[in-house]
């Protein structure tokens, strides 16, 4: 068990890790520090919160783990923010959709006996906020463990022996390959999604209610935050532009297919995806 | 209520109308039809089908309502197969997912006697066959009803009604509408889908297992039958590569907005789609 969880700037991710961390009996202690004032009012009552700090500075004087669950964009600057204040020997992780510049950055803010350790849950919903923060949110979910090569074996353990305790399965890739895979399977989708909705919503707008469960489906994730978003794009804007160039050609060859009535080769590329996609894995 | 309700060649579509017909006491007798022997042995036990015909024309000879259940390449011919033996004034719909040309045709096949009002309920799964049918599976669901000019009132309120007994909300459309819609609302999202899917699948497969909910909403309906949608996108080809190349250009609007570091534009496009999705009625 923990000594003392800090947590910092907590939305839906770090709301939710307080709450799992209560749950799971993972720390002795959690420390929150948020932004607002209002939300560190609220925060004071919550059973899974036993002290609220008033500063960053001030939440990680006495961590044992710290936990940046600040938006991608401001994570950087809370490391540096922290650095002259977290206590040699802690561990430092985070929740960023991002992690190349940032986890070489998160390092070099940080002082030598400080050892971070990047970290990527793949939960999380449409609507954000420590309000909608839930004990179970990374219940059976993938969270992302990014170590710089260099770092410490027994702080890498620690770390991800942390996301498992609080239920997720970690999964260990460099900060390179995370960012290359999580274009594809994370950014890519909310792009075309994005794009499908922009589409339709310069069409007959009352399509939207006609639609069956697939148009449903394959929209969901449009609704998700546009700040937030932007952010992501931003960050990982190289590799998010390799895979859409990647899609791009791949749907001009059903495009050419479908022009050219070239039925056998349609029906290739459905069997080709519905065998991918049987393959998942059961929803957790 | 009706008297007597055929359905031919039933799938996940047919079975259900059989059932909900059952249900919700829409007719006094149903009878089907299956081309498969084992599926006419295995429908003689079931409680929602009174009558299992060994042809098509036999099982018509009494019809006030007939439902053609097939495949969407199929309807025709089996409109063709019944019409000298459909009684004069019954009414004859289907359930096929592309509209113009069926209709023009099956209205030519039958004899003038004879009413055919076309139908497309918005309701299925990825699972299809009679085997997966439900009572319920047009509840809060849309059903498309494409009357042709010149067919008569009484015909079309009395399919609609038809269908909307069976629990769907009935919206009536011409047949070029229809298809110009659902090539949007539906062709169009199962095209992305299992380009998505082929992509991937010509990438690193274990990605897959490490997807959030994103990924797996964008793609389930890429584990939809192959041939069921070789079918559609063979008989709406005209509309799904209008529908797909209007999607191309806005994926290039977002493309060129990354490329530029456009965030100004990337996030209006984020809240474009956002406001659009936002803006679904609720799941029934």
């Amino acid at each position: 068990m923990l000594d003392h969880l800090v947590i910092l700037a907590p939305g839906l991710l770090g709301g939710s890790v307080a709450r799992a961390a209560r749950a799971r009996g993972v720390a002795r202690n959690v420390t929150i520090w948020a932004r607002r004032p209002e939300t560190r009012l609220a925060l004071i009552g919550q059973p899974w919160c036993d002290a609220v700090a008033a500063t960053p500075e001030a939440a990680v004087s006495a961590a044992s783990l710290v936990v940046l669950a600040a938006p991608v964009e401001k994570i950087i600057a809370l490391a540096r923010q922290i650095a002259p204040h977290v206590p040699p020997g802690a561990l430092v992780t985070d929740v960023g959709s991002v992690k190349s510049a940032l986890c070489r950055e998160c390092r070099a803010a940080l002082p030598p006996a400080v050892h971070f350790v990047g970290a990527h849950p793949m939960a999380g919903g449409e609507k954000s906020g420590w309000e909608n923060s839930r004990a179970d949110l990374f219940a059976g979910r993938v969270c992302f463990v990014t170590p710089l090569a260099g770092t410490e074996d027994r702080a890498i353990d620690t770390v991800a022996a942390f996301w498992r305790d609080l239920g997720s399965e970690v999964v260990t890739l460099t900060p390179e390959a995370h960012d290359e895979t999580v274009a594809h399977i994370s950014h890519l989708p909310q792009a075309l999604a994005t794009t499908l909705a922009t589409l339709l919503a310069g069409r007959d707008p009352g399509w939207r209610n006609l639609a069956g469960g697939g148009l449903r489906d394959t929209t969901r994730i449009a609704a998700s935050d546009a700040a937030m978003w932007v952010e992501i794009f931003r960050q990982n804007r190289d590799e998010v532009l390799r895979a859409l160039r990647a899609y791009q050609h791949e749907l001009d060859g059903l495009h050419a297919a479908l022009a050219n009535r070239d039925w056998t080769e349609v029906r290739a590329r459905l069997e080709r995806g519905k065998a991918w996609r049987d393959g998942f894995r059961p929803a957790p």
